[in-house]
């Protein structure tokens, strides 16, 4: 292709985004202790953009991590993440390019995927960048480059944050704030759904768990054209949802056993994949009796601690299982892509919304599930 | 999975499907002489169903068989092939399971792709059943097992054939017999995209080729999210057809250079796959100019004589062409369920319909494109 | 290519290989049951060679269908499999060809991996034969054509047994009769690293547990590069002999934690790929703390009862676990190849040869260790 | 795996390793006017060291690069590169850290591979850096980060080059720096068969153009397990230089049509993969002919103009064609593993030596092939 190559890029910003030199942003104290401050707005450096937050969902994960820290990356563990703005599941607006960027413009509206990688070590390479060998190394005198947003960098409980330009993905203008804030959760289930082989139409696909990543996983499962879509959970509610969604069959755990049932619909035959989104302590057992020899099971969640596990049947019937970490393999854009085309509605699992002065009402929501509570998103504007 | 052993099929027919002992046949003589004759209904094997044919589409290489035989699978070539019945893109309804066949029931409406592998070369044993080593083995004393139908063994413009199990696929009761003859030529489709690694959703995509495969290229790779998909072609009816099927932008090349339509569309990124389904002599230079470095190009379709390549380009670029044959990896079941999904209206290509009678008239249509034919359909029934 | 079409097959016997009508074969009564009988000699079929069986090795799987039946591939189970013959390690000597093989010729030396796929379901279409559908129904009138030799069809603990042409290997004039039986490991351990993705070269694999499919997995992993090949196991004399197949590190874990052991020698940054071959409790536990971010294991043995798993480290550290089943992928071609090139010495791990009549004592020397057996081949001639 | 998290290295050379502030380098002026002049010792930034170099081997794109300025990357093209270093197959120690640098160390022995992605685009995304969409941008005020070492930045005709830490590779102690020079040939090499697929072991192989890459290719093809490798080419020197390095078939094709020999030594079934390292006018279509249906040809060479190219014969037989660029997926590591390993013994390929001062002269014997000149190494010290 021919390449138009145009003027420098040094950085800056443009007329009508002002950007002030200080926001208000919530930051991590001690566990569960945040506070609302004023902070000097970011700067971006190179393959950055600074992004003005105009919406951030509440992830399970953010409740864990305001918690009990990030998730230990490094056994032993990271010291308890002080000092630090969470919140991952944002979108916003470019105000400010750092040098050399042309990716992307002012005022463009983008949504985030939470990893950069360091790009150095062997999995970056590799194109794993959510598997990143420096995850967390971006610590001054140990800086990598790695980047995850609201996990090892600050996050989006603010007004604005640095961004990688690797972490960005355009949102077309008809899709509203909130409903871009879900494409990183979509971007999540999609990354599944790639591990599994990506070539699912035509062949049976069960989602065990109704949680948002599980629901998203129904959405573009089907959306892949996987055929029957089999959704398994524990409340009524979530599960109309899922077949809003997409999905051809529902299945509450509580009237029905899940492997008899996927055994009924599927008459015998069992499916081929299974995307486990419940953490349940027996769901990689009951995946395992779902698919046929030579399935592969997708774990998108875990069980807190360790749980039996019946390896005989893994190995005796050839199933693989793929545990994944975040968006990886620019799933968040596959999904964007499938959002933007109108393929389902993600804005269904969007329950509540919140200003930013009322992240800790946000939380709670998220956390108790307050009026089933799925997605509780903080709107900025 | 529990699995349900039942009652062994030993081969039979069941009430209401009486099958005479002789049916119509189409039969070739010599090269373009097509004689409508009285044959034997032929007997199914193990692993073989018979289909009484209730619909069946012209294909341009059934033209090609008709006048010069089967596409030369082995240099020297066979024999041209007298005695033979072509066609290969039909649907019919299993009248009569071969012994052990419990994958179809008796009344079943099945759609068929045309290869069955012989099972037993280094290619079946990988999966790669269109590219059977053992192509054509299926002459008495050297019966390796491998079928095609309509190019190797008898075909479709008749009112029977056997069909073994591997090229049988559902078709859903909403769908029209018409309808059903597409979904080998949507296989195609979906087939080259798999080449091109299936994951298209959100990265932009090329079909050059507004023909049959081309438009289907176009249906199923929206199907599949890709974004833009942009057609090239010469005739702005097809074209016109191309966006009802889904295509984000077309391309008549009397109007622009399709390189140069495809850097503006990009704006000078250029696409990561081409679907090149015209044939025209400089379709690969001109694919390998749209593609960015590390492109992908699948060729669906081929000029009659060799023609000028840059190779050193393809090297340069680090660009992967596919070269495809058929409609391997089961992908004629993935384009099935997008169509049983209602993704895309694969009916708008059928164009015209004949009778059993007229195919020599069918096949005109077909071959001089009068009326504007694309899909030209003879329906039994 | 061109393609000689030779003379046709139609099946028999060439003059120096006088096939008798009946034979000394090994068969099952009850559990342990285990008498010698004369058998008539089985005639092959279409795709099929009758083998005069040279040599066989015992596999510990021998001994335990020979206890409980064939691992129970169906729940529920198959019945004990009575009046059946055991043994799958075999290699021998063309006899006698089915109509229309002419893949092999009289007198050719062969050896044999296990299965057959059935070649119609949706495993064997995409070329995962050791995961067909219709395993075991291979039945008077559920005969889908499943064959796995020892397992649901008759083995190889006789003089003379069937196999289809895709069970068959080439043997070299210079490989001996008890190397060759020995392939089939090889080629399970191959299998195993090609489910891991097979480009080791230069990159860091762990062997737990030095029985004859992990030694196996050494020599083949060292032959493919891997750098540096690491092999844990309890028994000094095991690991000796895994220096010799080329592991560049051993750990006796009798004396070193092996997770320790692994990080002191990769110096922290852990493995890139972990062939768990022990069937240990806490081995896949074991194995991901081995691996690092993005790392994959394969299970190519297993506990036999369900085990604690730590779900969560898996899903945190995006690490994929592969159950393997058999010799899948032509990966027995692959591992007889190194074989043939005298990459290693897979003759090592036999210790011990008896007779056709001696295969009570062979079991039991196989089953009970005695004189530090590993591979004990049976020795026809 | 627990991680040590050492020191912080903030950049800074070692004792015993006195960086001067100027060097000697080559330096291209007008096309093929090379001047040896003192220039500063560049500074290693973030990711980055500084070589000193011991060794460098001319390569054909070299001299191209020196006559007709580098690749057309661009359409239109870079201007002639003046006042640029050329060289890029060096190998030397490291002598200076950039900051943050810690995966290695002062002192190390390092040869490189040529090319650092810039780490965003959607190729360098997916670990396709040698496809970097960014290629060549790296000049003032359109700094992506991308580098290609001697192509688009200072190369290795000099006494030290700053390179990226994803370039380097270790070089173990009992490896000459001669040989360590033909890592990243064996690399490009090994980088082909990768795009093949990488699983050759026990499949056939023809290697076409005994040049560098291509005898590379028989070693790494042969270390892989291919087999039979079939080298062919014009010169009986060359060909035996492959038998030395694995050939099983040699083919001058002075003497024998390579695909007659192919069809003669394969018995008529033809190769599963060939390697064409020629750059002949004919040597994409005579591949074709000699893979059989489904087969992979990698093009690693490529001829100056368009070629007449038999597109039906690719189409018609289902096959694959890799162009390839450079030495992507670290396949570099790779081949220097099994180089590690002396399974098989590089160095003859290396003919000649000469001094930094002499490099003129080197070219000259590269370029002429003076004294049957194939791998012409300068060598610093």
């Amino acid at each position: 292709m021919t390449k138009t190559i145009s003027g420098a890029n040094l950085g800056g910003t443009a007329e009508g985004f002002d950007v002030p030199e200080t926001m208000k942003a919530w930051v991590l104290g001690d566990p569960e202790e945040l506070t609302l401050v004023d902070k000097p707005v970011p700067t971006p450096g190179a393959a950055e953009v600074l992004v003005r937050i105009d919406a951030i969902a509440v992830c399970a994960t953010d409740i864990e991590i305001i918690r009990h820290g990030p998730p230990a990356q490094i056994e032993g563990g990271l010291p308890f993440n002080k000092n630090f703005t969470p919140g991952h599941e944002y979108m916003g607006t470019v105000v400010k390019l750092g040098p050399g960027v042309d990716e992307y413009r002012l005022g463009d509206r983008v949504t985030v995927e939470i990893h950069a990688g360091c790009g150095r070590c062997e999995r970056c390479r590799m194109g794993m960048y959510t598997s990143c060998l420096n995850y967390g190394e971006n610590y001054e005198g140990h800086n990598k480059g790695h980047r995850a947003n609201g996990f090892t960098t600050d996050g989006g409980f603010a007004q604005y944050a640095v961004n990688n330009v690797n972490t960005l993905v355009h949102v077309p203008d008809d899709m509203s704030d909130e409903e871009a804030t879900l494409v990183v959760t979509a971007g999540t289930a999609m990354y599944g759904l790639d591990a599994l082989g990506g070539l699912v139409a035509g062949e049976p696909l069960v989602v065990t768990g109704p949680g948002p990543i599980g629901l998203m996983g129904v959405a573009v499962g089907k959306a892949l054209g996987a055929d029957p879509v089999i959704l398994t959970g524990t409340r009524d509610s979530r599960l109309e949802m899922g077949i809003k969604l997409g999905a051809d069959h529902v299945v509450n755990v509580r009237n029905e056993d899940p492997v008899e049932a996927v055994n009924r619909i599927t008459a015998g035959k069992g499916v081929h994949y299974v995307l486990e989104c419940s953490g349940a302590p027996n769901a990689l057992n009951e995946a395992a009796k779902m698919v046929n020899r030579g399935g592969k099971i997708c774990l998108a969640a875990f069980p807190g601690a360790p749980v039996p596990v019946d390896v005989a049947h893994l190995v005796r019937n050839n199933i693989y299982v793929f545990g994944i970490r975040g968006e990886g393999k620019s799933a968040t854009h596959r999904a964007a892509a499938f959002m933007k085309q109108k393929r389902f509605d993600a804005s269904i699992i969007h329950t509540h919304t919140f200003a930013l002065e009322d992240v800790p009402e946000a939380l709670r929501y998220a956390r108790e599930r307050i009026e089933d509570a799925i997605k509780v998103v903080v709107k900025m504007r």
